[in-house]
């Protein structure tokens, strides 16, 4: 359709010098004309935060003194880089948004935290092709190298294919060598939930403080979900949607009372 | 099943003091044993995000010298709320998680961005029943008495019925008086969006920064979403799930050529 190159906007959620997102951005730059726009530090766990009670920092960066591409680095979260990049930085609509890749999984119900996530849900709401990338591996130090193919090759299909309205992707990659890859398999989201543990302390002061943990529970075994993936070798691709209503549930509550 | 009076956690992310939750304590103090865990300061915008990289501070509070329920003040999230209530201050689960009343609409796609819903959201996952609700009226001087017995009803139904496993309710309220309001309608979220609109200035040491605010855009004409329900004087009461896959998009995802 057009000649020109893509425009790719990329971002994170664990701060624009972490790995993962120069990793992602080393891709892309194969793919497209990259601008980033990322957070100024880590936001993991921050789900679909928006800053509504603070101003907003949002300055250029140079991170590699090399690179040709634009970056900016944002004082919000990942949900106000994607707001800010559209509105203020970039001059036309992007054709693709990429986010990640995240240090840890966002597989199954983490997605709901995430906000690698929100990023491309953001964008997704704006109609651009979006895409969070995961690799499970929480360590600063994590090798991103075996998954470089595949994060390419999903980015260049989104490209090429565009994404359904209301969809944007959740990938999240197994922490393995490359030849253990098995491939790339679509799934659903597993059913599971976290079981907290709170690691109680008391301060110098006197007063007590938590410190939230928890173990990841998964109730699902179904083997078309992204945990399942995950645990046989695959790279799961999840497409997810944020028209939340549960359309099955409107029948049964219409049998309520609710209007006497 | 049981004569004891059901347990119910109150919670929501204006904070512990905003008149929108001293409304629900009132209310849900007609029909069970109460127990508050709320923000210790207002959490609004805030999405689904927990605290990782921070401690949490849980104190007993006396919001109202009269009353004879539990209250606890959190230093975190709406969600971190019910985490931290559910295992280290309650002693059972609850039968009903209420959150809110919201100052402000969380209906349409604000729904991804409401720490009132992700409190809502987050209970629903440990399998307790759970509503937020929001009134449409963001002042701190809102009325929220003409919703008084609506939000009775729908939380004595919650009771009564249950919920579908995986579903959550999300109640919006319009901005009327009583003898205005319809009734309560089941509802889809409506397709929507926010068109960004950054407030740019300079502050006094020279650096440009940003406020985020923005103007609503419906997409939706459908007579069955929220946004019609309360545009025409109706409560709306959608149910919403926390699986986000996009089921339907996954036999399109499954034609590419992601595989070789």
């Amino acid at each position: 359709m057009e000649d020109k190159k893509p425009l790719i906007l990329v971002t994170n959620d664990d701060g624009i010098t972490a790995p993962g997102i120069r990793t992602l951005i080393k891709i892309m730059n194969k793919l497209g004309d990259v601008v980033v726009v990322a957070p100024d530090s880590p936001q993991s766990g921050m789900g679909h935060a928006i800053t509504l009670n603070d101003n907003l920092y949002c300055d250029p960066l140079n991170v590699e003194e090399t690179a040709n591409h634009l970056e900016y680095s944002c004082s919000g979260t990942p949900a106000d880089c994607v707001k800010i990049a559209k509105q203020e930085i970039l001059k036309r609509k992007p054709d693709l948004c990429v986010s990640g890749i995240n240090h840890g999984s966002n597989a199954s119900i983490n997605v709901i935290y995430s906000g690698t996530m929100s990023a491309a849900v953001e964008a997704g709401l704006e109609g651009i092709p979006a895409i969070g990338f995961s690799l499970l591996d929480y360590s600063l130090t994590a090798d991103f190298s075996p998954c470089e193919d595949f994060v390419e090759r999903i980015a260049r299909n989104v490209l090429e294919h565009k994404l359904p309205p209301g969809v944007v992707l959740n990938v999240n990659i197994p922490k393995l060598k490359r030849e253990e890859i098995k491939g790339i398999k679509v799934c659903r989201q597993a059913k599971a939930h976290w079981r907290e543990e709170f690691d109680k302390r008391t301060n110098p002061q006197g007063r007590d403080y938590y410190w939230l943990t928890g173990t990841f529970i998964n109730e699902d075994e179904g083997e078309d979900t992204d945990e399942w993936a995950l645990a046989n070798n695959y790279i799961s691709l999840v497409p997810i949607q944020f028209d939340l209503t549960a359309h099955k549930a409107i029948n049964t509550i219409n049998n309520w009372n609710l209007n006497d």
